[in-house]
């Protein structure tokens, strides 16, 4: 028998119970608080505010997901923004298109890195790679104020319902983000759980629509979020994902555990129900 | 709050709490326990020997997944074999294709056929058509003392670690299977979890494997069953089942909900992990 229980609900009627061996640390900072739980299934998890970040077990396939979908979207992208992502996982998994020349990682809060160096370093190792800049301040702020193109924004923030994140997603940020992108730049973003109310998602797509000619959802089981997969989005100008126009880059030997060339085409298949909500 | 929790094992350490407004039956076959519980999100459950068998919520999945990859793969299924399936949903699916013949199912406990008829008429309903023809025996001696032959069999039992389901998952059984296609015939099977332990649909793959020259694994996520997609096994003598061949039967109103024909394709898209365990 393991000492702890961490609960997580699924819906109003639905929990998940994990057990766990213990607690590596419980924190606040100045945005949320911050817990580091051994779960005995799922290994290390990142808790913010009570919610599972990330976990050991399964964090490959988001971070994969929010990256290489856009990346190998893209003929031959270059200066990559990252919001967000403090945890260094979406940093790693960029870090693996060699062709990059520059990442701009910019995140809210400095201790989401500090514990991420100390708890998860196989995410975290990679903020020290030199092409890669760590800005700490608000992205909204930050997205309003430059003057520099990306080829790829990478939206890795945390829901919509917490209060830090909130102006990530709005349309005036939507637009500072295409006012940041190169022509054939391309904005990717976790979104949310589709499991049992599509409102969320529905929001951020409508709000999408309203910036992006080319706005698609995509999807990853993504286990210790939800009982059904994840959803993201891709937005582009001229983009359109399935054409896959980088995929000639993905060689034999590019490290992936969840991402592969079925996979970025599939991911774009929705189930019929949400298809009809999503693509008319 | 609602007066039940209904709970179920993902694996030894994780659970999932689910609030049940109340049981509506409770009793016991010759072959297994058979509850019927009223769940708050996923509506009324089937629950054979406590577990979770299918859930008005999200059987449509199941058996839209099970039926209609097999059956849009074929150029032309006339006659089908349903191996169990009493609830009758694999037979409702099979049935919104036009061009069927006949649909024999072998169902071994006829308590299911009863529960399902009092409880769940939306799937129970198709049983009463024409073309369906229903025995009460085990599957296992029906198809070995078979004639006749078929153009799909689908598999829709419960999983192989349950007593009366054993002998659906040998050699022997599959190629009894195989001697009772058509040339062109498929089998389809529904085959277990693959989120915390690939053992049970590797064992089944690659028995399968001895028997057919096609076979491949395809992924549906059924939330009530697991954290991460179900698996499926599709196999056959020389259809692929990627090339679609009976697509064009697809029409813009075949009702559907989960499946449609990018989910054809996207539902054999296996993570770069799981590809590597099962195609290679």
């Amino acid at each position: 028998m393991f000492p702890y229980i961490f609960r997580y609900e699924i819906s109003p009627h639905i929990s998940v119970h994990l057990e766990c061996n213990g607690i590596f640390h419980s924190g606040k900072s100045s945005f949320q608080k911050i817990d580091v739980v051994d779960s005995v299934d799922f290994g290390r998890m990142l808790v913010l505010d009570g919610v599972i970040n990330l976990t050991e077990r399964d964090e490959f396939v988001y971070h994969e997901m929010l990256a290489h979908i856009p990346l190998f979207s893209h003929p031959d992208p270059l200066k990559i923004l990252i919001v967000g992502g403090g945890d260094g996982g979406t940093v790693r998994e960029v870090l693996k298109h060699e062709g990059i020349s520059r990442i701009q990682q910019v995140e809210i809060d400095r201790e989401i890195i500090a514990i991420s160096k100390k708890y998860f370093s196989s995410l975290s190792s990679s903020l020290d790679h030199p092409k890669v800049n760590v800005l700490l301040m608000d992205a909204v702020q930050y997205v309003r104020d430059i003057k520099e193109k990306f080829d790829i924004i990478l939206i890795d923030s945390t829901d919509s319902v917490v209060e830090q994140s909130e102006g990530l997603f709005t349309v005036s940020f939507y637009r500072d983000c295409l006012n940041a992108l190169t022509e054939q730049g391309i904005l990717a973003s976790q979104v949310g759980d589709i499991s049992f109310d599509t409102g969320i998602v529905l929001d951020a797509f409508n709000k999408l629509k309203e910036v992006f000619p080319i706005v698609r959802i995509y999807l990853a089981p993504i286990p210790s979020y939800t009982l059904v997969p994840y959803s993201f989005t891709f937005c582009s100008n001229v983009i359109h994902p399935e054409r896959g126009l980088g995929l000639s880059r993905f060689l034999k030997n590019f490290q992936s555990r969840y991402y592969n060339a079925q996979i970025h085409q599939a991911a774009f298949a929705l189930p019929e129900q949400l298809r009809r909500e999503f693509e008319n």
